[in-house]
């Protein structure tokens, strides 16, 4: 008996639990964890379910998308491994755990590569036998230093682009190649302090407690689909030094937990909102 | 179009979400949530559905059990408000929580009356015009205080009782009269510092976070299903007597979250343990 | 022996703690508890020390001052119970909470009169036995309110005045009447969301946490210093209305650890920031 | 001018807070930060001082003892980086952690050497350039275990053994060989679930929230001064594996958190709890 993912995205209507449960159903399916969730501002419909079953996939896909909208977006999956392209500029502590969780098998993916605008981090990549590539952007125009990063990633032909600490913005064409598949960890607690140096924001600020925020890119900046927020308390004898050094542990906990939603296909856009099934 | 509350528990097996929904789906209800929970350690299975409709309930639920296992327990309910009776003893800070939920109207339940084995909270129940009755338990056996109490209780008929910071335990023999419907807030964070003096048990071991947990009352002292845990941070600067001032904020939270599942028929008992649907 | 509290606010420099602690070793004080804070990036220094001992004041407040800097702000108080006037529109969470407290002596303070532009809180805060005056701003311009406002605050004197859910912005020339002592709620994690309808806001930007601010009033609105911010996790099933409903428990709890760091002289203001010792 | 830390640990008295800046006054240090704790239940004293100087410590050393009560524990450090040897067994993530935070000269403290009863995290310590002795226990009393662990550890002279999940208990003749010097990270929020299997502990007994606990290793087991306790909220959907993964990030962070504390000189032993200056 094999596992299997139904992931099913439509407009919202009546019935549609029960028609989707029956195609499994009829075919002796047994349905470990279902998760639905209508949202009834927007009209949308999102359904996940786990399944095993010794199944063949086709015909249920095709019987599943006669019982939904003809929008419905429906994906049937085994668990498997995305592959994945990391991000990075100088800091570590993110791509470390990401190094860390992968070469031990806990992360439901594989890190094909680390790209990096720096060489800093290319003995400590090594150590965990993924190939490192450094695109350097001194000198180059963004088009030009993104043409040269598209082309260090064509051949792992990566599911997703995970920006660990990646502190270069990307222009909305390059989004665009890889659409709802980039994800980002923001060092604020969105909307919080957008932009550059949040924690120096924050320590402007006054604040009592700072964050971080795992999200999927999109052509605005800072402003695409919330995953995951985490968030730290502080105090007044904190200073932003102080405060950055907290915060990589929040940065590291939010991305690791946005990333396991990811690639175990939990996260469905909902405009730019997230739906989470967990 | 009305409101209802469809609860099924029972042994699990293929096809239940598919099964009920069904029913629903023939009689041209509308789902609003649905929540379902198959606990693949004990084989049971446990499924809340919000949905409106102009139904007769005796059908739908004649029709629900026909496609559910024997054991099963389904239960067909509008919004209601069950009635409560409030325990309490010295402190004041979770029934005035109550008190002043109910008044406002936040509370989905009616507090019938307030009863306590001392005199001191007759004022300020007062004033939020909810009957009061003191039942001293000075001079008599265990069993005799229980019979006043039930004599108190049994005008109001309650569909549950809340131990707002009651400090008596309760014999078997009177949980009994009650099943699954007795909530206690105790004001740790269980299994530690079960029984007496639980701030002064943190106190002395030494730790740094504090909690309370609103659980079901059974005949195993401060062993019953746990609904509600909440913490929160302490350190070498609280005395017991801070760990008290500090916890009864955790306390009042605990209990108000755990009141509002419970009364909303979100809590399921699973053996000794809860699944929750919010 | 008496209880006093020491408050330091001055120009760092060196050894101060040294020479304060010195005017209350000569004078036979026995410090119960002392925190100190030098502000690095301002040259501030901040200091708070309780004390017990039978002392003139006058004396030690002069020989204080001979050890500190010229531009030092310096008080010797005693605990005291500075009396406050709440300000509230139609929500009642916070103001109960404030009610409650006062009525069972738990709060550092005596609420004096309750103020609203609206009636709706009237016959619940008649239950406390604290005087509410409706002061509507129905066809005033803000400034005539203000004045209506201040003529109701006058017979009380207060020391600090409380915004609970008081849902109209106050002047700058009303604010300048009560620096640094008029404390605001707001229902959101500052600086997130400032303004009108911050869940509606949070909501939109489908954050995953939800916050408090409790926050000391300036002439810019939702920018001044904070003082406590507490936050909760929400997820995507919540609406709007939701937000609302789970974030009223954050809001009450920020406030009320405000409220208390605040009436035992704990918050510094430095510049736009706060030090708080706790 | 050079960083220093004094540190003092005696009987409370009237004025010692005085009398210890008065030294470092006097020889024209610059006191950066300053902690001081009197706890009243015990009559102990604790203070922990970081200042600037140009001195010679031992005179201030010498002045310092004067002035204090002669039971006093008075010691004067410049940042160092305590020899440090970690114990593990076959869990990697606590480990990982501090190899990387090694590896980047976050931890302040040299991983000298990793023993472990297991061979397989060695390919692991190997990336990171840090010796790995594996002692096997097997076939061997625990006397002579631990014989053959001492004789591993002789050479790195640790100052501190940090158990990064070692799942072998010591015995008391090996524990008092480091007193006070042993930190262990435990799965559970303790005093709950003491002992072996902790996640099993705590899903049979349905907690809504679990946690992690670094403490200090004495001879009684679990049982020893707490430094640093981390929770995180679970729910019925949770197995006993999915509370062992989620547990993990918790313990990582806890163990994380208290060996920063414990390097940075500022965890203090008042019996069986700590008093902790951050």
């Amino acid at each position: 008996m094999n596992s299997w993912r139904l992931l099913v995205h439509c407009a919202d209507r009546q019935g549609l639990v029960h028609r989707v449960t029956g195609v499994l159903f009829r075919s002796g399916c047994n349905v470990l964890v279902n998760h639905e969730f209508a949202d009834l501002e927007t009209g949308r419909f999102f359904m996940r379910t786990e399944f095993v079953g010794d199944i063949d996939p086709q015909p249920i896909l095709e019987q599943t998308r006669r019982e939904l909208p003809d929008d419905a977006d429906v994906r049937l999956l085994q668990p498997h491994k995305p592959r994945v392209v990391t991000l990075v500029s100088r800091e570590h502590h993110c791509l470390a755990d990401l190094l860390v969780r992968h070469v031990f098998n806990e992360l439901p993916a594989t890190v094909s590569a680390v790209i990096s605008n720096h060489p800093v981090l290319q003995d400590f990549t090594g150590k965990f036998s993924v190939p490192f590539h450094c695109v350097s952007h001194e000198g180059l125009s963004r088009a030009d230093h993104e043409s040269k990063l598209l082309a260090a990633l064509k051949p792992y032909q990566p599911d997703y682009l995970v920006l660990a600490k990646y502190m270069r913005v990307l222009s909305p064409d390059f989004v665009r190649r890889y659409p709802g598949r980039i994800v980002n960890i923001h060092h604020s607690f969105l909307p919080a302090f957008a932009g550059a140096r949040p924690y120096h924001q924050a320590f402007q600020r006054g604040v009592k407690v700072i964050g971080a925020t795992a999200h999927i890119v999109t052509d605005d900046l800072d402003a695409g689909p919330i995953i995951v927020q985490e968030v730290m308390p502080v105090d007044h004898s904190h200073s932003p030094q102080d405060l950055a050094r907290a915060g990589r542990d929040v940065e590291q906990l939010a991305l690791a937990k946005a990333l396991r939603l990811l690639f175990e296909d939990r996260v469905f856009l909902n405009g730019n909102r997230t739906v989470i099934f967990d």
